[in-house]
């Protein structure tokens, strides 16, 4: 239930064709690896959660939730260029002994994923029963397949998507402009306070924000006619960024944002095909109604493709009115779901 | 054709409670007036715009154009808080002779139309034949309804809504978190670029996105693994901020936005009733099928609710992929719409 640490054995090379040497991946554990190895249930996190999957999947992972740590062992590890023990941006430059910062390389979902086979071998897994994540983490449950054919039985992506959309680059990209350009004057933190707060409105839906806030006022039931937030939502999000800075590292944010909208899966692979054609696991495609920055027209793409492959794959479209983190709050119909997939 | 200003003679009572003394209205004004003074068209023009409507609108606005220019009388007056010509931040303290800057009241949008029905006084115009806007230009047409409902005859609010919606404001909000942050250092500027593009990404569809960008790179065929900007949505972005920073001022940006996010007509009235019963106007209220940030089923609220009181309104819905931005694009179905509608 603590975070371990794992430091690989050989260096790693990366897709920009750099390496870095001495890679920590950070990661939890629940429940025990049974005889047969046969057990293993690893969670791949989303943007900004890390390896303890327990606290920020509290209704997905647990004693007899449906990532149930009595029948399952489950492993979460941090992204590499994380800020959550895995190396990245904040990690010490091998050379200079400081910290990498913007120096640190630029990462992709591969890269991720190459780190995370690393450390099942040091687990003693050879085969992963399920990988399992929502947005960036169904990109690398995705990812995982490709890679790692052999390896996995079964895969769960969630609100995610093949390839990167212009709209999610084009909002990651506003939110690395913001910080970039506050860097300049040594105050990047206020940068990553608006990427976020911009970021949290693309996770909720119109609906959310209008069933949450409405137009309800924070203090007063009277314009203040000043430019202070003063809507409901204008204070949750300037809380949201405020409560953010003090748990995530802008440099992690600039590079795993990168990372996210490089996804590719069939540029990457050079095929639909070539990604998945070598794979005999079953799939759970899910997508949320809505969600309209990882759309259900891109969930329901990736169950089309895998059908056209002839893989056994299931879409279920989570009914939700809450938008894109609706696959991290508790629903009925996402548990069901996955509880269901997993007794297969 | 010519940018014309009129000085208002008397001082103007702000929603604040404010008062602003010589506020100058900037102004165009496009073919002439008939006898019977009976051919007046109102533009009220969005965000970013400025009076110059047969620029902006150059599709809809001209000789034997929907708003024909041969027929009608055409006017357009900048926003009150605007940096077109028009009293706003950027003007000079009466006291200190120093432009306003953040000193500059909130102002509202019906403090604006108020500035709009002194100038209609100063051209003589009694009667207005239509007033039409896109976006923050459809809640001034709508406000003008309400606020002189002798005065105006017909009424086309496009990819409007009787009330800023909680998304609206949000976005809104993170962009003046971007200004005001970066203002502290001095460099508002880099903040407005980041709020402009921000602001884009919302004035476009996902499939808008898609068709004019999907995932195709600047430069090269290869990414760059920097942290520069290479995807072709993302270049496109960064100028679109670099060059709204020309021409536009950052403290309009805030004024106007504000404005935006305290519209709410039935608040302000007391009731839709109050907001229309003493119109007796023709209203088409327009949406866009692919806009999420004025989406159609706010236009179609407010046609619901004007048929509701017994009005006469039409609701017309352009089937367009393009986003909130397709009322300033050229579409032959806003063209046909308002050419019909006018010629009632």
């Amino acid at each position: 239930m603590k975070l371990k640490t794992f430091t690989l054995p050989d260096s790693i090379t990366l897709d920009s064709g750099g390496t870095l040497n001495g890679v920590v991946v950070a990661y939890h554990t629940f429940g025990r690896l049974n005889k047969s190895k046969s057990n293993v249930i690893l969670i791949c996190h989303p943007l900004t959660a890390d390896s303890n999957a327990k606290q920020w999947w509290k209704n997905m992972v647990g004693s007899e939730l449906p990532i149930d740590t009595n029948r399952y062992y489950v492993v979460c590890a941090n992204v590499l260029g994380g800020c959550k023990g895995s190396t990245g941006p904040m990690s010490n430059h091998p050379d200079t002994k400081q910290p990498y910062l913007l120096d640190f390389p630029v990462v992709t979902i591969p890269d991720m994923v190459r780190c995370q086979q690393r450390l099942m071998d040091h687990l003693g897994v050879d085969t992963i029963k399920c990988v399992i994540g929502g947005s960036l983490g169904g990109m690398q449950a995705l990812e995982w397949v490709a890679q790692a054919p052999d390896r996995v039985r079964s895969c769960v992506p969630i609100a995610s998507c093949l390839k990167t959309s212009p709209t999610v680059i084009a909002f990651d990209s506003v939110g690395r402009q913001s910080i970039l350009e506050h860097l300049k004057y040594g105050r990047g933190e206020s940068g990553l306070k608006v990427a976020r707060q911009l970021g949290h409105i693309t996770y909720l839906s119109d609906q959310a924000l209008e069933k949450k806030f409405a137009r309800r006022l924070q203090y007063q039931n009277k314009f203040q006619y000043t430019m202070t937030p003063e809507f409901q939502v204008e204070n949750y999000l300037a809380y949201q960024g405020e409560k953010f800075i003090e748990r995530f590292n802008l440099y992690s944010y600039l590079t795993i944002t990168k990372a996210v909208s490089y996804f590719d899966m069939v540029a990457y692979y050079g095929s639909i095909r070539r990604c998945f054609e070598a794979s005999s696991a079953t799939f759970l495609v899910m997508g949320i109604s809505s969600d309209w920055l990882y759309t259900p027209s891109q969930s329901k793409h990736i169950a089309f493709e895998l059908m056209t492959l002839n893989k056994a794959v299931s879409y279920v479209e989570i009914d939700s009115d809450y938008g894109h983190d609706t696959f991290l709050i508790d629903s009925d119909q996402t548990k069901q779901a996955i509880s269901a997939f997993l007794e297969q």
